[in-house]
């Protein structure tokens, strides 16, 4: 049944036109200037190959550069694309499967049994369909944990997008040591493959579900291989109980005593810390996706963003797996994410909308480890997004930053390029504007 | 300025054809249970004039009953028109015109100096732009506080949109006398207006802006024209405290003293509320309007919606005005009232979707006291929304009411119905298929 509702979208990836890279000119958009407060300004922006080479007055033309392409950019706001820190993709397959349960419930009834049962060629369907809802919403890289990644890799080599790959992996049962050398077959079939639009990174997926040994193999692989840690941390209050009954710390202190921080680590969720765990995280320069959707519905709790953001971590967001949220729509989530702190904190100040813009923009790749991705500058990856403001919800146009955080959705999302290439649906009507 | 940019959208509510009522047969369109758990099943819906004649299995068409247009519903979600029980419409004007900022300072040195330059033709524009996003986004009625109000039922009425509109009264200052005679010439030129699809309220604005003698002069007119009350109640802790300092109450004992809820009433936000106050608003049939993200944005507070359900008040959902939201997206305001309450009361159980669907739809209808509108049953006004399920984001289909509430977005909107009248603008192509 799954399969084939999902054969109904493959269409929409796999059967158009790809538009390659080249030198494409997109004139006289609106680009939101860098502190996110004053007026949008109008410029040119230049892209060739897979790279931005200038963007209003910044950067430089060559003498004789000539646009391939041309774009009136009149009505469109030009973004960085956005950035899905957190998410497991083909779990599309089993959005609103079951909602409104609980957790354990959730989990144990529902989400396990159903996922014991999906097939590598599920994984590449629910990962196709999800890399379609997101490029078509303006996600141009995404950080995604889940299984039969092999599938899950060729699905965005497919698809033109930019991704960081984890084999998820569980340090007990008989998954614990498939789970290593699948990870170790995927980093050497696929690190940096796609034009190195694909980064791979390692998964173990918990503090509660890796045991001190495991996890000492992982960092192992890790050490052998360069590969950043991406892993679920203090998500519930369960987890941190359960850490505590086990070694007497915390889920942060757990993973600090086993050396996990002194390499690349992506900790999702981050729900349950204390001030000494923000203080690690900072210390260690650990980006943090923040999950607010997922954790809301879930009823995890509410992630200490503002304070992880005053010590100055990097705080990347994401939509979880669509199974807990129920899609995979950026726009919503940095919205969710700039009214549920204001009001957790009682306080209308708190992550105004350039900062939660800047965090699913640049300071996602940042906790990527992406360092030539999510901003508009020259020199940087061209991952762009242009946003149609021509809609009577984005009328009149006092703010766009506020308009991008408080009031856009995902259909206003128009073009799509990533590593330099419009790869999106809507585009090919583009050279007929 | 303002005036510019709106004039550009007016044509997509005043160009466009109309589509008249007649016989409309929608076939094998999916509809959700009444108990929102099982699976969607698929029936035909039919509309005659303003109503609804069947619905699947219930009601009956006459023997030689022939529809004069058919529509095939095969990808479509049929459900009651969304109910947006609390905004303030022409707002949409101040868009992002001022954000993340305190509530003091966003309402003295912002909003209400801005107000108060608005003229008219403003709030025509402003209500006819408010129209425009609601209608496409799937809004069949709104309930309105605003000024220049005579105005704002003009574009209502043009638009085919169903509304309870109310002159927002201040009984302090040179306005207050003012107000309620323009409230007075409303009712008696604009209650029962547009074939009925207009009702006037009283629209005194809240406790602390209106005295105790005034109030009576407002309970005065309700009264003599039979009109019910639309009022903020409990906005902010400083309201609360306000009014404890005047009157030695809460705002809901303050108004209960008054006698307001002898009338029927509409009580906008209520996020302060002691358990004695939901006991009154139980007791005297008070309808509430929640309004998560303006309170959420504001930083004013979390209603206690869970204990208002537990006590059997009649809970609608709202957007509040386009300044505090900032849009006017009523599936988004359904999704954000979902997730917010779960993570409040940490309870995954918390407001499951065919809860919040019906808060926003027949919910919503009884807290505005219309009593033919929000169900799809046979007899009732035919406001009807047709989802298009064919997206990305709304595969597989599981579950279609937690699609809707999860995972929809409003450009998923494809027709919309008021009143037996196709009102949308997307509509045009809908004989094609």
């Amino acid at each position: 049944m799954m399969y084939l509702s999902c054969v109904i979208i493959s269409w929409k990836v796999t059967a158009r036109e790809r538009v390659n890279n080249v030198k494409l000119l997109i004139k006289n958009c609106y680009l939101l200037p860098d502190d996110g407060d004053a007026a949008a300004a109008r410029g040119d922006l230049a892209i060739e190959g897979d790279r931005i080479l200038k963007v209003g007055d910044e950067g430089e033309l060559p003498r004789d550069w000539k646009a391939e392409r041309v774009m009136e950019g009149e009505d469109y706001l030009c973004l960085p694309g956005l950035i899905n820190c957190h998410t497991h993709a083909a779990m599309t397959l089993l959005r609103s499967y079951a909602d409104d349960l609980p957790l354990m419930y959730w989990l144990e009834k529902k989400i396990w049994p159903i996922e014991a049962r999906l097939t590598a060629d599920d994984v590449y369907w629910g990962t196709m369909l999800a890399l379609v809802e997101m490029i078509e919403s303006g996600t141009t890289t995404f950080s995604d944990m889940y299984f039969f990644m092999d599938r899950a890799a060729e699905a965005v080599e497919e698809s033109g997008m930019r991704a960081c790959l984890a084999r998820g992996l569980v340090g007990t049962g008989s998954e614990a040591e498939t789970g290593l050398e699948e990870s170790k077959e995927f980093l050497e079939k696929w690190q940096g493959a796609a034009k190195g639009r694909i980064s791979i990174w390692l998964g173990p997926h918990a503090p509660y579900t890796c045991p001190p040994d495991y996890l000492d193999k992982v960092l192992a692989l890790a050490q052998d291989y360069r590969a950043g840690i991406h892993i679920h941390v203090a998500e519930t209050k369960d987890e941190v109980e359960q850490i505590n009954k086990l070694y007497g710390k915390t889920p942060v202190e757990y993973l600090k005593e086993r050396g996990v921080f002194q390499f690349t680590t992506l900790a999702a969720h981050c729900v349950h810390l204390t001030a000494e765990d923000i203080s690690v995280l900072a210390e260690t320069g650990t980006g943090v996706a923040h999950n607010p959707e997922s954790n809301m519905k879930l009823a995890s709790g509410i992630a200490p963003v503002p304070q992880l953001l005053a010590a100055e971590v990097t705080v990347g967001i994401g939509t979880d797996g669509a199974a807990s949220n129920n899609n995979l729509d950026m726009l919503e989530e940095m919205r969710t994410a700039a009214l549920l702190h204001k009001v957790n904190q009682m306080d209308p100040l708190t992550l105004p909308a350039p900062q939660v813009l800047s965090m699913a923009t640049g300071d996602g790749a940042r906790a990527l480890g992406l360092e030539d991705v999510g901003l508009l500058k020259p020199g940087y990856k061209a991952d762009i997004i242009l946003v149609d403001l021509n809609q009577a919800h984005l009328y009149p146009r006092h703010n766009l930053t506020s308009h991008m955080v408080y009031a856009a959705q995902a259909s206003d999302v128009d073009t799509v390029i990533i590593d330099g290439r419009i790869v999106n649906g809507k585009a090919q009507s583009l050279d007929h504007r």
